[in-house]
């Protein structure tokens, strides 16, 4: 044979380090996701020999992260004990920053809010002060809630994209102006002591999702968020996709109504400027643009209302905006084959009733694949905290969920 | 605990069943990709133990699949055996039906066309006609490659999409008028005799793709393929992205051009009718429009001819051609975060100059993560065949490319 090129990356083998760590993941999920269930039904829901799962939950029980129950009666055979996730075992906090408002959230085990703040975002000298600020809000919020620090994973930190997740930085987001490479992860580490993990609203969303159940029957899932910006959260096989760098998601660019305002990308109508609250108060003529983010809430509210109460001019803002939404909705879907597209944020909920008016005539004529599967629409079961709760589920996914790729060898490190 | 709902579907286990088989698979994935790696540096590669990987060159050599070449001495050490696979030992069948042409090939397993052959699809009395007919020539096909029939693992078929994968049925294409629910896959096993593996033309191109190594190194990657229709395959680490029926992919309602034609979907200048031969044509104003597919290639390349030349109306269509394939191409890349686009399909080579003097501005300015990381632009290594050579890559992929996912215990089939 010829001289040989040097070999090229590829995939890795597998080898039996990362079984156990994996199928306790997949225990512990099947308990979360099915409280009460007993050891029999795991090993019918996972495919895991008794043996194993038996040995798996005399780990999880001594760890202290699953409870039993009294056990019941099962037809003749042996009585069955019910086992259930110890909510209260591990925490994680969720922090969502966005231009106008600061959420916080604590989530327990079993993925349920324990509470929850919102606050204006502090307006510091800078983008670094803003971060220590809301760091020390973190620190207040965790003392309040009188939970033991040992019993807190960590903080996920969710900001509009792009983010650099590797190296833990906001990189330069249009939506927080003033933010140029904000190390974020390291002020806020610094700031409350504990591990933090950054990444992208929609993302942190998505991830939400993930967590709470949305997409556990569908293979390709979408959750269209819409916040200050339009942004997608694409899931797969139950795991979020990412992207090259953690920035998957970017919906702005979509060209949705043609006699749309213009945008800096050079096109008329993009969802950008369409869906977004400062472009639907301009086409409702509500007067000069508001002065700040808080007013222009309260605005927003007022159209809503005026079309919620049958004003005319109002309605034709509301239902543009609506049919836009819809078409990026059925881009994405068509994109990526998704059968349950998922809709949520802080701009949703008044925008809900809108959308679902025309949506479903708009998916059944132009779904690529209607004739194979039909497309669900719902709102997002995880309610008004998305991003925030999203953020503190990006903790616990790291810690706790099943992942096929973990069985691969890990690369050396050189 | 009070009564619990029904358990819900989740993650599977892993054990030990399909280790074997997946380390297997990653082996002759290292060797086909690095020909002349020794089972040192394929150790290295792949993270696998050394005896792990003797046992399995062992398994590989038996099987015919890999043969040895002469050792080569190694500085102070044992000398190095190279190993390759031996190309001649698998084939596989790949057929591209489009509406003008249908396209044969045939692939060894290094990936090589061993032969080829394009002829007009088949005008019989209906679509299962048709059908029968390709395998007619399949059937001849195969005959005159001499290729001994134990060697020919199946049929790859890539047809426009929708598709109905699991009944091996082609939809109601829109760029195939006359085909409503065919059952191309039991015509064509009938014809042919060989197990047939239906795919849509874009996730078989993109098939091709990963089975060449395109995206080796890139975690999100994207093709852009221009046939009759356009379309995109989407690959994240190294697999495939097939949505939940296998129609992932669909590019056509993207409003690319906000002056183009009306689309049936209600907008105006979809990719759909932008990047069309037809409405490239008709804003060419080359007069009536061609009265077959054929013509309309004739004129098409007459077109790209005038604009090669420097014809300014011809150039003007072309460009805004190349700009809306570039939006649609950036959309993708905005969504997925992908850092290698890719480029293909019969209407890409005479397209590629001006794709290429318009895009990476484009990409430079509305890229979303272009700080983060650059996104590579270029054209199919795989050549004018590639749905063709992505339908037989089916073949080859499913048969011997490692998924991590098939480390998972497989549900129970009640």
């Amino acid at each position: 044979m010829p001289p040989q090129p040097p070999p090229r990356r590829g995939p890795r083998g597998a080898n039996l380090g990362q079984l156990g760590t994996f199928n306790q993941a997949v225990v512990l999920h099947a308990i979360r996701t099915s409280p009460g269930v007993s050891r029999v039904e795991i090993g019918e829901l996972t495919g895991l020999a008794g043996q194993t799962v038996t040995n798996i939950c005399r780990r999880l029980l001594r760890d202290g992260l699953i409870v039993e129950g009294e056990p019941v009666a099962a037809g003749q055979g042996k009585p069955r004990t019910p086992l259930a996730i110890d909510a209260a075992a591990r925490h994680a906090v969720g922090v969502h920053v966005d231009p106008a408002l600061t959420t916080l959230v604590l989530l327990d085990l079993a993925g349920r809010t324990v509470s929850a703040e919102t606050f204006p975002t502090p307006r510091a000298a800078d983008a670094p002060a803003t971060v220590r600020e809301v760091g020390r809000r973190v620190v207040d919020f965790l003392h309040a809630a009188e939970v033991p620090r040992h019993r807190v994973l960590g903080v996920g930190v969710a900001t509009p994209g792009p983010v650099d997740v590797a190296r833990g930085i906001v990189d330069n987001p249009p939506h927080l102006p003033g933010w140029h490479q904000v190390p974020v992860r390291e002020e806020l580490e610094l700031a409350v002591g504990l591990p933090v993990q950054l990444e992208k609203d929609v993302v942190a969303a998505a991830t939400a999702e993930v967590w709470a159940g949305t997409f556990a029957a569908a293979s390709s899932g979408a959750l269209i968020y819409l916040g200050t910006g339009i942004g997608a959260g694409l899931v797969v096989d139950g795991e979020v996709l990412r992207g090259a760098s953690n920035n998957a998601g970017e919906l702005g660019q979509i060209v949705v109504d043609q006699g749309g305002e213009e945008c800096r990308c050079g096109q008329r109508g993009c969802t950008r400027v369409v869906v977004s609250a400062e472009e639907m108060l301009r086409r409702a003529g509500t007067g000069a643009p508001p002065a700040s983010l808080a007013e222009l809430d309260v605005e927003l509210r007022r159209l809503y209302d005026r079309a919620d109460a049958g004003e005319e001019h109002a309605l034709d803002v509301v239902r543009s905006s609506a049919v836009a939404v819809a078409r990026a909705a059925l881009l994405v879907t068509n994109l990526l084959d998704v059968e349950r597209l998922v809709l949520g944020g802080p701009y949703w909920a008044r925008m809900s009733p809108y959308f679902f008016a025309v949506a479903p005539a708009m998916f059944a004529a132009h779904a690529a694949a209607h004739d194979i599967h039909p497309v669900e629409l719902l709102s997002t079961p995880v309610g008004e905290h998305l991003a925030a709760v999203g953020a503190a589920s990006l903790v616990l996914d790291r810690a706790y969920s099943p992942r096929p790729g973990t069985l691969v060898i890990a690369p050396a490190t050189r």
